[in-house]
């Protein structure tokens, strides 16, 4: 069951995934669940959140942008990001530096 | 039909509320319609996009750290936050700068 991801006080980094996925599979959920597998064990990787109906938002935490620069260069990411095209219709990655949070 | 939202250059500014809601509507779908069309109306409001699975991540873009502010402080706005603990179980919102975004 997912949460809310459990982040420290501000600043930190996310990264905001937006996407329409292409029809079909092909191969998808397998990746996104060994893509998150191996994000999770990144040094400065602090939590994930993802959702999707018509569009899929995915949303991970990471303590720098250098944390963020080695998951993007992380070879089996980068084997993976080359599928992107069968999976995506579109996307988009925004990275964001987290300057305040509040909730309950 | 939702797409990826289609917003300027960064900088710029997202606002992520992640949330796990109560059971029951109580009012939310509408009242969550009539947010979206409010803080569309507002300066420096950019776009929109959310998708809910077993939690809900509703993403708005922002031109400025004053037009969030502005929206956070909106009379009808702050009268549906009062409404939060009803709907949601617990919620957290992130402020963040937009540092780059790329995609297709």
């Amino acid at each position: 069951m997912q949460t809310v991801a459990k982040t420290p006080a501000p600043p930190y980094y996310a990264v905001i995934f937006t996407s329409v996925r292409t029809d079909g599979d092909n191969g998808y959920g397998e990746a996104a669940a060994r893509m998150l597998e191996s994000a999770s064990k990144q040094n400065g990787f602090l939590g994930f959140e993802t959702a999707r109906q018509e569009i899929g938002i995915s949303v991970s935490y990471w303590s720098s942008t250098e944390a963020i620069k080695a998951w993007k260069e992380n070879a089996e990411h980068r084997e993976t990001q080359k599928k992107a095209k069968g999976w995506y219709s579109s996307f988009r990655v925004r990275v964001c530096r987290v300057e305040k949070d509040y909730g309950f």
